[in-house]
């Protein structure tokens, strides 16, 4: 089989995060698939199809970009953030692992990208400078109970907690039910940020306490990153944002 | 003051994963600070002026780079990979919050960049595919009582483990305690991957099991991941690296 099938994140929504790895496997494919709005962040081609789906078909979307693969075709499966994270890599592995055999003879790549944990960090200072977990809040594949088992061991150990997928329309008391159970583990001055879609237009960056985080401030776009113990503010001259970061010694102050 | 401080990562080493927002804070500085090698990896630039440091003295060479900002200058901190995981973001924010008071004015930025842990799944398949943890190896800045603690409630969750930082001369024995610690709540045909220098010229991927995992086959520039219970192979016909990835419904085959 000669086809390819590349896999590739466009990073949080700005030009200037998307790798030139990822740049050129979205420029030399002859096929694009993925969910519209990423597809809506690349440039059109004469030439080039694409593949748009809505965003719950995943596998099925892995599929159709295995079989144009399978037929000869250079095909990118476009995601938002790093592909492998919560996005459509693990959705490509899932359909090769159980679609036809001979699929397993083609060409087939991960391009890494900025995912929205790293760029919401990099908009506040450095809150994931110590250890930390990234957790999907979506129990759409998972049950709610690993969810939760998974988010208190991740708070008894101290680590910084980014949640993805927090809250949506279909899923609406995971993220409130998620913020009781911090507070009732870590300290109500902790710090919490609620990234919005970080590097778009429409990017709100806010900086609360858990003690005071109302879910209703989240949404689908919102990444939300749950300070550890050591986690601090340095406040700024002149107001504006403080900045929050997690020192690299452990319960040490500067 | 006038000042500017970007701390930049460039992403694991090859070009291709390098963001036009860090080469453009490369290119414009007046000033770079970093490790030598990191420094190495970017052009020279008539006029510029390049700091160049070892690695164990982080704190200073933020110092050094906020001092250059306070006096007009713009500054740009290389890291490798991410510059808040485990890299320069944080030291810059221990030293400011530790600093000059009329630092905190000074124009302070962070660009997000592929830490080594994205660079090294993408490379094998989606080990990420589900919710994971990062951990530094290193008791360098924290007891090795909560590495072991962090170490033990992220296996008892099932969360993917990315180990940084996880061996050099002065600290031989932590990755092998925990491959035994993870071997004893883990069953030995885990799939754990060896991914030393990703995106380098002496790059070397390796795929092997819990079992059979020899923390001497892994060196300063490794990282080193551990499945989930969840975490699958599918080989390829010809031989070579099997994909590793995580699905993204828990517990569920596909």
């Amino acid at each position: 089989m000669t086809g390819l099938l590349t896999v590739v994140g466009l990073g949080p929504g700005d030009e200037r995060w998307l790798t030139p790895a990822a740049a050129h496997a979205v420029a030399e494919a002859t096929d694009l698939v993925g969910y519209g709005p990423y597809l809506d962040r690349t440039p059109e081609r004469p030439g080039q199809r694409r593949h748009a789906s809505d965003n719950r078909v995943e596998v099925d979307r892995a599929r159709l970009a295995l079989e144009i693969a399978a037929a000869g075709g250079r095909v990118t499966v476009v995601s938002g953030g790093d592909p492998g994270v919560f996005a459509m890599a693990a959705a490509v592995f899932e359909a090769l692992e159980g679609g036809d055999p001979a699929w397993r003879s083609l060409d087939i790549r991960v391009e890494p990208g900025v995912t929205a944990m790293l760029a919401a960090a990099a908009q506040v200072g450095a809150p994931l400078g110590g250890d930390f977990c990234a957790l999907s809040l979506s129990d759409n594949l998972k049950p709610w109970e690993v969810i939760e088992a998974r988010l208190r061991a991740a708070l008894a150990a101290d680590f910084v907690i980014a949640l993805y997928n927090p809250i949506s329309r279909a899923r609406p008391w995971q993220l409130g039910r998620a913020l009781d159970i911090a507070g009732a583990l870590r300290a109500p001055a902790t710090p919490v940020i609620l990234a919005r879609a970080v590097g778009r237009a429409d990017e709100r960056v806010r900086i609360v306490t858990l003690g005071t985080a109302d879910p209703g401030a989240a949404d689908m776009a919102t990444l939300v990153m749950i300070g550890a113990s050591t986690t601090r503010l340095i406040e700024r001259p002149g107001g504006g944002n403080p900045f929050v970061y997690t020192p690299r010694s452990y319960g040490a102050g500067p």
